[in-house]
């Protein structure tokens, strides 16, 4: 899986001997501790406790988990194995309910595990082991779908992107949110690749400091030279025109480009634009919600307070008890955002009419070739 | 000291039975704790590890603490007393050499030292009685001063703000930071005496969480209403259009109105002028430098990177050895700035034009009815 250059890339969620494997990212930066898990509630667990997060990651995790729950539970007929797909689903589907990937990911193992059914012939060993195969090779596909998708991501990023460039990213949109690559730090990687030299500015990303934990690791970790600043340097950075590019990931993009994604990611996006600097949103076509008109429809989460003076420090940075705002996320306007890159292709404004473009299209299969149709409102 | 009404204004730095007393800030917000010092090496070490912080502060604990230090000697002649004050000067004048309000109150004292020493009469004893006695006058004068010019900046800000505002504040500019009220947070101490009713949303402020650690507890002492969000988070307060004005304070201010003050603050006021909200510098007369033509005259403390990551923390919170940037203060541009308040005034833009004017005044004496006479360029 390593590539032919020496840079290292962080798969944090594998199949191995038949066992879902991730990276443990609660320990990171400290320590770098992979986990074989074959149980329904191991699974669950691991996702509940952001042993593995990131949308994309969490769907892959899913397929992989189910799996390898079923393939340890050694189911000896069909009727045995479609009773433990249905209890192995529930609990694991509980972990995060309201991720969209992982009731994604599972409901196609079970799309597949019911044609496979259909099409098993021979005695029940027989049959059960078809089934297995069959839902094996669908989760691996899954995983193998996520890497296509943001390695093409990755390639439409750097068409954006001039060598030697200094590039402020916020969060963690890489490798770790992924099965490899990342969105947004995919063309990072793929420019380095290449010897673009690129360098970056990891913004820490408070209060749960996933820029720090998770990004700087891991680009230090595949050899990327980059740069841990706080959250609010990038201004001074911007003003002495040391960034030349923001890329960011999306967790969720209305119908007209307003992207929601972690806290401060707005306002990154209201210093590049006062500081003229493009600002790059990377953005699955999965994660282009149609449905959801504006930013304005799009519901914040407000988190415990103590994440932001307690939770990662030596004594309470605060007094007790202060009143504290922990919004997860904010959302950035379309008017901010430069360009929206998604696996298909490069989406200027006016976004509105580019999304439900290449939304559609996306319906079609994820790489068919549908390049030229779309060329209309989306850049390449 | 205390006012009328029943809000509690910290007092960071006292005279009490001939001693410095001062707030330990460094034990907050866990613990109030006051320290009662009369020795120069106890002054010089309180100042060098930020126990008394804030440039005003320093100014007033230098010249309360020399005389404290003075008292305690309790030299028996003239000369004895001309010489422990140039050795304590010596001592205390080298906890932070680049403080200029610290070798101010110095100089002031040795001003007072010598002209008292002139008027002096009797004898020895006598004479050393009557100076120690105009010394402890100055210091205190000193202190009162500063806290009048406190008072007066929180006059001229509040006509600036209306009741019931929603403000938001970067690191801390309070109380803590000078004899009484602060620069920045006076109007809103003084509003609320009249019942304005503010509430503050305070920036944690990053790294070293003066915010979190300072503003927020000051604040809550006086039964302010705040609310502590993290840096990146101003940016979805303001869209959403729950802050309806910016106060910080200011470390140097250049003749163009370019303003330096704590990492951070031109971000800031980068939002408050995209989301079109009015962000107000509070500036003592003494912090403005004409001599100092433009922001990008003035040099950029950097500091070690192990704040950001590891000094807080409960265990590294980055990759061990990462690369960090962490400047100390950012220039914000004069035209991002709605208004500068002084003690003597409101200034308005042409910067160039009235930060002159204002400064030029200050000399004549802080307090000396001079609004008249420059009227022309500011607003009281």
């Amino acid at each position: 899986m390593k590539e032919e250059t020496d840079m290292t890339f962080i798969e944090p969620v594998m199949m191995g001997n038949d066992k879902l494997i991730i990276l443990d990212q609660t320990l990171l930066p400290g320590e770098e501790h992979y986990l074989e898990l074959d149980k329904a509630e191991d699974v669950c667990e691991a996702i509940r406790s952001l042993r593995v997060r990131g949308a994309p990651a969490i769907g892959v995790a899913a397929a992989i988990g189910i799996y390898a729950c079923l393939h340890a539970a050694g189911p000896g007929t069909t009727s045995e194995l479609f009773a433990a797909f249905g209890e192995q689903k529930k609990i694991i589907g509980s972990a995060r309910p309201t991720a969209v990937n992982l009731a994604w990911a599972l409901d196609k193992m079970e799309k597949c595990l019911e044609s496979a059914a259909q099409e098993a012939s021979g005695n029940e060993s027989e049959k059960t082991g078809y089934i297995l195969a069959k839902l094996k090779a669908e989760a691996v596909r899954i995983r193998e779908e996520d890497i296509a998708a943001c390695r093409s991501m990755g390639e439409h990023g750097l068409t954006l992107l001039r060598p030697g460039m200094n590039i402020l990213t916020h969060c963690n949109a890489g490798s770790l949110a992924t099965a490899m690559y990342g969105t947004c730090l995919a063309p990072i990687y793929l420019g380095n690749e290449k010897g673009y030299d690129f360098h970056v500015y990891a913004d820490e990303t408070r209060p749960l400091l996933q820029g720090a934990r998770l990004t700087a690791w891991e680009l230090q970790k595949a050899g990327t030279d980059v740069t841990l600043i706080c959250d609010n340097m990038a201004s001074t950075l911007m003003q002495q025109r040391k960034i030349d590019a923001v890329v960011v990931g999306c967790d969720r993009m209305a119908a007209n480009g307003d992207g929601a994604n972690k806290i401060g990611t707005s306002a990154v996006a209201v210093l590049a634009n006062y500081y003229e600097i493009p600002f790059y949103m990377f953005v699955p076509c999965s994660t282009i919600d149609l449905k959801t008109r504006s930013g304005k429809d799009i519901v914040i989460e407000e988190r415990d307070g103590e994440e932001i003076y307690k939770m990662w420090y030596k004594k309470p940075m605060a007094p007790e008890g202060v009143k504290t705002y922990n919004p997860s996320f904010d959302v950035t306007p379309h008017t901010l955002i430069t360009a929206v890159i998604t696996e298909r292709g490069v989406v200027k404004p006016p976004y509105h009419q580019g999304l439900r473009l290449i939304k559609e299209h996306s319906k079609l299969g994820i790489f068919g070739g549908l390049r030229e149709a779309i060329r209309s409102g989306i850049d390449e």
